[in-house]
């Protein structure tokens, strides 16, 4: 049976920095409140406001091609999943397709939270399983800055801008991703939300002096659910396919909170050497925090690892997946990806928390 | 080979209609410039502030349903292809799996301007391709009115609000969506796009000002686009299929305006009674015309029936589909469907143009 498999990965980071030290001097919080509660200590911004979600997706779709060697003209998909997309329409993907010259691609963007890129994999996987397509590009892209209420500390402290994408193929060695359980539950809807700017609320000057147009999150809510729902997911595809904690090379979480991973970690039975970290570097981008650990991660990854991802977000959406990792890692690296010493001093030291 | 077909539809019609005459006092327009230049002679609006998208793709979504007597809790997967969801997150899919009661499904928004049902539909396709799922609830659903400005004449007499649905199933008899051809240019952006309200541009007293949280569209420019995109899509996949214009027993366009769909179909050599047209009656309602068509042309078809469906919008976006009809209309037909008679005459009504 043909499978989708990750052929490439890519990313890209604003070059600012926004450190618990600035956010110090912006709310009422501290460095030490930050690391001790969610485990960040900076995050990317990117402050070019003539740039957003689509420059951002277009860089990391066009970094994964290249290390591909794929000319853009034969990509056959393009998805980016999003919550904060460029317009309403056209959607970010029609504007990844132009930038990239990707002259034959179709493609639309995914909303589903932070879940929208385990949603997209699963998707852009069934794509390639179908037989029709042999090449989609996958893109998690987030301005979360642009929705973000830099007076409200509860939010402001955690989330970041970034995108990383993933190049999907089809493969039939057995390789890719082998199973997903995937959920929704609409109930949750409140807790994690943006009431304005749709069809509900439609932009108004009462709805800016209501401040609806940022993100809305009840953390506590959020973090109860998250740590419960995400943890069974994740085992719920390890047992599905007989895999043991010590079968899992990485587990592959979203990142929206250090102790929400460290529990599900924990459940799972999984070591620090077993899970990927990066919010302490970049906070939660929302779409972009799997593929930019895939990416972060991707010289240490080795053909045939078995890898569990996991996600949780607003909706509320929750899903894992469960992919055989496909590729060795080229040995020339390419230009701004981190070295693995580097990688590992970062995890030593968020590690201490 | 598992094909995905439809086998059920559903449909959701605010009560409250808009005339062309309505608009001549609104705007400087005239009945007859409208029915003239668009086949348009009135559209439907939720006025009910506390509801939209969500609300009426729940509604469509629940009389599909309903016809194939299927439990929600059975349900798979939801996707509701939108430009107006109630929220930029949680996801409109989220808010109808929550109201249904589809309580095993995920799902997620997807966004492609007009072609987002077409791009959906080959999407939800795929899922049941891939043989993981068995049941796809797609949803075009659209509450136009809440991005029409209506003091411009030339916007604000095109768009209207509905939603309806469609339910995919697997097939093994050679029924189902068959083959398709999508299509992306993102270059064509500008001619139809709102500006504001995303990332690029989040709502501020500005945006609001310069009135960018409105649909915008240089209407010549999308005019000469859609007239060959869209045929060229829909020649396609009838020539790859070896379809003659006889060979088709319906072609379904997007419903944006009538002098583009008459000029496809006689490009592609159909006569009148092969095309579906009820744009007189609805406007374009975006993501809902191609489920509409075949809500309101349900009980003419035929198991067996050769459909071609063909959308194009924003983006650019474009494609076509070709499928075989699955079901013969079930003798019982449900409350506010349209009878055959009434929607004879409606077409010989605006045939008349």
């Amino acid at each position: 049976m043909t499978r989708a498999a990750i052929t490439a990965v890519g990313r890209y980071l604003p070059p600012d920095r926004l450190t618990n030290k600035d956010l110090e001097s912006m709310v009422d919080t501290t460095d030490e409140w930050i690391r001790t509660r969610t485990g960040i200590q900076e995050r990317r911004i990117l402050r070019d406001r003539g740039k957003a979600s689509a420059f951002m997706g277009t860089e990391a779709g066009r970094q994964a091609l290249k290390k591909r060697d794929m000319d853009p003209a034969d990509l056959d998909v393009i998805i980016v999943a999003t919550v904060t997309p460029d317009m309403f329409f056209p959607s970010n993907a029609c504007q990844v397709q132009a930038a990239l010259g990707a002259t034959r691609a179709w493609g639309f963007d995914l909303s589903a939270a932070c879940s929208g890129f385990v949603f997209g994999l699963c998707t852009a996987a069934s794509l390639i399983e179908s037989g029709r397509y042999r090449s989609v590009l996958l893109i998690g892209s987030d301005k979360m800055s642009s929705i973000t209420d830099y007076t409200d500390r509860n939010t402001c402290v955690l989330f970041g801008d970034a995108a990383a994408a993933v190049l999907l193929e089809p493969d039939d060695s057995g390789h890719g991703l082998l199973d997903h359980v995937l959920r929704c539950d609409g109930e949750g809807w409140e807790a994690l939300c943006m009431l304005g700017g749709g069809s509900l609320r439609p932009p108004s000057h009462e709805t800016l002096a209501k401040k609806m147009h940022f993100l809305h999150q009840d953390g506590r809510t959020v973090y109860r659910f998250a740590v419960s729902a995400f943890a069974d997911v994740a085992e719920e595809v390890m047992m599905r396919n007989g895999l043991t904690s010590e079968d899992v090379r990485y587990f592959v979480p979203h990142q929206a909170n250090r102790r929400i991973i460290d529990a599900a970690a924990q459940r799972m039975g999984l070591g620090a050497d077993q899970v990927m970290v990066n919010i302490h570097r970049y906070g939660n981008t929302t779409n972009a925090t799997i593929p930019l650990c895939l990416c972060d991660w991707e010289s240490e990854l080795q053909k045939g690892d078995n890898i569990v991802l996991a996600a949780f977000g607003g909706g509320y959406t929750w899903g894992a997946g469960y992919l055989k990792w496909a590729y060795d890692t080229p040995a020339v690296r390419p230009q701004g990806a981190k070295p693995a010493l580097e990688q590992k001093a970062a995890r030593l030291a968020v590690n201490t928390i």
